[in-house]
């Protein structure tokens, strides 16, 4: 990658334009840093709002925000658009699909993957949700059942097409299957006034005790009680043992049929070929209280990739401690460039967390209190829309939502890119 | 496809959900007919603006909208998703990959595929923009060029993937010209301060002698002018002969090396198996002055597909005269279903025609006066919002426009789904 090299600069690479990578991305000072940040997208996407864009609430573009916007034309600030490979550590250089390029200090904030937890028919048949293409597949998939459904004679064909089973019970899960059933409540009947939308079933798995396990008890409680109004099936302590494109398979012998199973159960880091085997814990980067990776000097991981061994467990692999945690790096850097002492330990301020079940619901919990209800809601809007990316994005998607809120509508329910569904020629035992 | 039949109901199929499918949709009633309207799309696709999709001003989902959300509820309005292969005249039927359906009348309103005009090798390497997945191929395609233009060492390989040739000097070329140059202008130095813009060249070429040949002498020295100030380059009685996916050869040994080709230079009718030869002529339906199919009783055709021998010429390719037929069509049938006489041969009431340059520049010739300028601009974006189907399509497009209109920028270039170049393997001699 032609980069132009500048004289007493060292240059900083940043690999992912998430939430961690572009913040210190943006907070490095480009007086003292040649700053390279490079994505395999040509857009930083919000990933909190996926299951919007999956349930056609809102248009992709909204929720996405072009990196080189976010960059205008900053000096000593690049990006490359490229998926790399592998990371040579000795000699410092990145390896990509359009070249590679050497580092001075080097930053991996790659996040996460959609985990499987080793399970091949789960992969192959489930639907993940971790970016706007496969959001987009969803809302296809979704829209392509209903006018399937219409045409079989069979009933319970029809009623696979229009089962829904959600995996996981975290916020994506909850945030979903509640937008899911608002469809159901709102749009679908006056779509297909000649299908039955009671056939529809929405189920949301959970393998342990309580949904939103990550949040305040009473929290679960709420949610759980949101979603039981809106008609979700709730199944907790429930562990799916396999898949095989029709039918779920969960242990006790239980099982639901359904053409289709959306998998927000678990995440891992995304890792890049190059470090040792004692780098990596949990699937993530070790790193030490400084965000540094363990035996390396010039590299650092941040967010959902970082995995800190000190924390009893890490803060969680969220937003806002990736935020932080760039936050942090950039600082430390910039400190460390004007020869200044760097700053003490990262550490995790957890200001909270939230999710919202549908129209007037959310929970909030936050340090000193916990809301519910209409108010948690308006908050959750708030957050939400003042932590997107750009004006326009806000703008619009403010301008969707007060739409749908007057008119129970949810209007971009656009097959533009129709998905073909897998068939059943994979099928293994795993 | 399980279509309830009604008792006395005449079944009218609709095949095609553009302007004109749609106009005559809405408008037949639904207590004299039972209406089935089928398209490949879910969507109604608002074609005016797809040169904006592809140049990154709004996102696809503001020129589209959910034909259920057209029809909600209506009473016998039907809508299947669906791909006609094939019409039985003589048994009344359509045959579709998701079954067939018989009809009692039926309206073909199919419009207009690109017309290549029998040239392999532009059809294999150019870029045709009639729907909204090929709008946004254009979009990647030149983000995508940009991108790899950044990592070109060799000065020719990175020219040819910043010239861009749009061939077909009508709105769409014009228009389409217009945005690249002003990308070229205001948003592409930006994005790529360590590029050398100067080097990105836009070449529009047209057949015959002038710009815009539908409009008047005026309108289209004025939009040659304007577009020659925004440094495009123009050619006219400029015929394409070939395109190896490099070179642009034209009549009189001309070449342009570009990796671009954009074809906006022809439509011809989207013809369904089904018809005889003398069906047919100019590639589209032929129709008496009542829209009827020649030989057939209960076929008629209306847009682009419709081809009427009586007018010198027909009304021309567009969406008013779809519009305008697909009303006819609907009253003719309103009055014939309640015993009434229809209404006197359909006549194209030639309302106008307008084409944008670019920022505060367009050309608007109505029949008793013209415009240009910027009144001209004001005149075609409110005669296009107010033609968008849907609020939210109006609202969400006009909010993009203000906000680019002070930001001098666009704000959707994500490339979302990239775009695979075809690979010089099929180079055939034409």
């Amino acid at each position: 990658m032609n980069i132009p090299t500048v004289n007493n600069l060292k240059r900083v690479v940043i690999i992912g334009a998430g939430f961690s990578g572009l913040q210190v991305a943006k907070k490095l000072r480009k007086d003292k840093f040649q700053v390279v940040l490079v994505d395999k997208n040509n857009y930083h996407t919000f990933q909190p709002l996926l299951y919007q864009v999956a349930t056609a609430g809102l248009e992709p573009d909204s929720i996405a925000h072009s990196i080189r916007n976010i960059i205008k034309k900053t000096k000593n600030f690049f990006f490359r658009l490229a998926n790399v490979h592998y990371i040579n550590t000795e000699k410092q250089k990145i390896y990509t699909n359009v070249g590679y390029l050497s580092y001075d200090h080097l930053i991996v904030a790659t996040g996460s993957i959609t985990n499987y937890f080793g399970n091949k028919n789960i992969e192959y048949f489930s639907f993940p949700m971790k970016s706007i293409p496969e959001a987009l597949n969803i809302r296809s998939l979704i829209l392509q059942d209903f006018e399937s459904a219409l045409l079989k004679k069979d009933d319970q064909e029809r009623k696979r097409l229009m089962t829904f089973v959600i995996v996981g019970g975290g916020p994506t899960g909850v945030e979903l299957a509640g937008a899911l059933a608002e469809m159901k409540k709102y749009v679908l009947p006056h779509d297909y006034p000649d299908l039955d939308i009671q056939l529809m079933n929405i189920h949301l798995l959970q393998a342990t005790s309580r949904l939103l396990d990550g949040m305040s008890k009473k929290s679960s409680e709420q949610a759980y009680k949101n979603l039981k109004e809106l008609g979700v099936n709730i199944w907790l302590n429930c562990l799916v043992k396999d898949y095989d494109g029709q039918i779920v398979f969960m242990e006790k012998n239980k099982k639901i049929e359904s053409d289709n199973v959306i998998w927000a159960a678990g995440v891992k880091g995304a890792l890049i070929k190059g470090f040792l085997k004692e780098d990596i814990e949990h699937h993530r980067i070790l790193v030490d209280n400084y965000l540094r990776a363990i035996r390396y000097k010039n590299i650092f991981a941040i967010g959902d990739v970082a995995y800190m061994n000190s924390y009893p467990s890490g803060p969680p692999m969220t937003a806002p401690p990736a935020i932080q945690q760039g936050n942090y790096l950039a600082k430390n850097f910039n400190l460390f460039s004007s020869k200044k002492n760097i700053i003490k330990p990262f550490v995790y301020k957890n200001i909270g967390s939230m999710a919202t079940i549908g129209r007037n619901k959310a929970v909030c919990d936050f340090t000193f209190f916990k809301l519910k209800g209409f108010l948690a809601w308006i908050v959750w809007m708030v957050v939400h829309l003042v932590s997107l990316v750009g004006f326009r994005n806000r703008v619009i998607a403010l301008t969707n939502w007060i739409i749908q809120y007057f008119h129970y509508n949810k209007s971009v329910r656009l097959i533009i890119r129709p998905f073909h569904r897998k068939k059943k020629n994979y099928l293994k035992k795993s």
